[in-house]
């Protein structure tokens, strides 16, 4: 899953020695490590990387030594930080020996300790090296200054660009986030009725997930006017007949994020609102149309804007909109913004395409489908129906 | 649900005229605000206090203007940063106004500029403010330091104390989530069968939360020597009869976390474990029982420690911990930590106490229970069993 050739090339290309990550997504990025002490409790964690390495050298709490195990992560060596006490039994497994070794072996005071030993254990052929800052205090990035030779430089907007190139068992995953998504979609619709609260649709929603192996991350669910609340927090509302039920919802299934927006009409729909749904959905379409490897966000961008523009002039006021999507991976917004001026779509990219519109008093309607650029093309992961859907 | 008396009781004791959160935790423990812009894209949200305020300063991304509505959050004023286009229908309620008008009033470019005129709007009595740094960038606070009269220090550590002490608001929320987690794990337990993997019996509880309102934290379960193991990965391991189960499990509600470990036996356990458990689930009693208003973490954790080591001498090798519990509260492991050293207990503070035993080889045996600190002692928010449960 490691995109050990991809992380390599980087380093050469940029006359680096040594890439470290600092945060729990880039630490998962480059070595699949999901630290449990670094999500929950803030403890730190880093992977790091060196052109001659296979595997990346991982840096963790001794407790979470088992995580390793667990998840079957190749490594070229460990450093742990902290003490734990794990006893032996008489009759312990080759796994429970590994999980052992790898607390008690490098084991140093404080993470950054065990880090410094880490980089230093590494020949520099160059004089460069970048950290990722974010995962550091003012204090704590001063102190690896002082202690490290060469150059520090921050890694952050390396990572970032590395990761929107998707390689096969991220798109893998990343498709299957969005299966799993539509699934629980469809599936929670099917309990709509007359009266129902947002907060009993959001927590069928949710259930779906779950019982699919993926976790919720973001339940915007609004009815009729509620809908028009960008981020509307599923409440008390209840649903009346002519409302439109706006999902905007996202989930995570092996770290990886999916995020698509659907609206719903429940009884007959307003048929403005019904005809601004279908031009909604057109542009998206439209944009989705636009991506192939080697075009400009601002082609995309453009493209979803004057196609609303063009074909709801009766409809809509002036439509605008800051960005008309996003990347997607480990982060649900992931590097590049589909926004003017930011540069050129690549094939491996995945990225969600959303015009939205928002009317205050009225209502939300909202699609937003998932792609995957590849050299022939852009791959959906998801379809909006090009019809708004009655329920 | 602030605890609005004790923040300006802290400015003024600390001889602070304001006091900012920069994180989401900080940020919605002193204004109420989960900002979903702040939580899952990064971007930067703050609260502010000053003495002579009666509400917080809220500091926030646009497009979240109508989480403030749906989460009615009482507010001084609010400052909004980037665009967002928010269209208006003819027939907008006042709660739809109040979205667009703390959308459009005191907008500015940037999150920093809306941080530097909220506190440029505020009167200095002294020559102090607190801003709690780990929501910043070395080269933003560098920019803050420069555009800031008065003298800064960071408020990391005074939140961290601020939030020990729960008002009523909170410990209903943390009593509510207890009683959730202990339900989800008790219906959970309800669904096991000779030959279930660990990962479906993580799912059922999983399930179990969301039905209840709460959202999974973090689920390690093991059956038999897996749950030695300490962050054990749900996985594919089957149950077999004799195998102990380990639950640590933890949830949110309300943003509140849970945070409870209870060990079952899947057929006649061991009678070595049995003893095991019971002297382990003896000393979280006994732990329990020491804490009140004013005791030292020295006493809670050497009462913890020397009950396992007196009691079951013939059944343990030497015990050890580095903490025998933690705070909780809106993170999974607030202050202070129960190890030598770490102060003195107050009422008003919620405690999980928790002495597990992990066996590489054999199994995992761990209780941990949630306890509110009163001046009438401590109250339980959850039991374990005295007795190894049989399933």
């Amino acid at each position: 899953m490691i995109s050990s050739t991809r992380i390599r090339e980087a380093l050469l290309e940029n006359g680096l020695d040594i890439l470290v990550a600092s945060s729990p997504q880039n630490v998962f990025y480059l070595s699949g490590l999901e630290s449990l002490t670094q999500r929950l409790l803030g403890q730190k964690a880093f992977a790091i990387w060196q052109t001659d390495l296979s595997n990346p050298i991982i840096v963790l709490p001794a407790v979470d030594a088992s995580i390793i195990v667990d998840a079957n992560i190749p490594y070229n060596s460990i450093y742990t930080y902290g003490n734990f006490f794990l006893y032996e039994g008489t009759d312990i497994s080759p796994s429970d020996r590994t999980v052992q070794t790898i607390k008690n072996e490098n084991n140093f005071e404080s993470p950054i300790s065990a880090l410094l030993s880490a980089i230093n254990s590494l020949p520099l052929t160059s004089s460069k090296i970048a950290i990722e800052t974010s995962g550091f205090s003012f204090t704590e990035f001063d102190e690896i200054r002082k202690r490290i030779a060469p150059k520090i430089e921050a890694a952050d907007d390396l990572l970032s660009d590395l990761r929107q190139i998707k390689n096969k068992g991220e798109v893998k995953c990343l498709k299957q986030a969005v299966e799993i998504n539509q699934n629980a979609i469809e599936n929670a619709i099917k309990t709509v009725e007359f009266g129902m609260a947002e907060h009993d649709l959001a927590r069928s929603y949710e259930s779906e997930l779950i019982s699919q192996g993926a976790y919720p991350l973001f339940t915007a669910i609004g009815f009729g006017s509620h809908g028009a609340y960008p981020h509307a927090v599923p409440g008390t509302r209840t649903l009346q007949y002519g409302d439109l039920i706006r999902f905007d919802v996202g989930c995570t299934y092996s770290n990886y994020s999916s995020d698509i927006a659907r609206t719903f009409s429940f009884g007959e729909p307003d048929p403005i609102l019904q005809r601004k749904y279908e031009v909604l959905n057109g542009s998206m379409d439209h944009g989705i149309d636009l991506l192939c490897d080697g075009v400009s966000t601002d082609i995309i961008f453009n493209g979803v804007i004057d196609y609303v523009n063009e074909h709801g002039p009766d409809l809509f006021p002036t439509f605008d909109r800051n960005h008309v999507g996003h990347g997607i991976g480990i982060d649900v917004y992931d590097h590049p913004t589909i926004s003017p001026g930011m540069g050129t779509l690549k094939s491996g990219m995945v990225l969600c395409i959303e015009p939205p519109y928002y009317e205050l008093g009225t209502a939300g309607i909202q699609v937003e489908d998932e792609v995957h650029i590849t050299s022939n093309g852009a791959k959906r992961f998801s379809h909006c129906h090009p019809d708004l859907l009655i329920i």
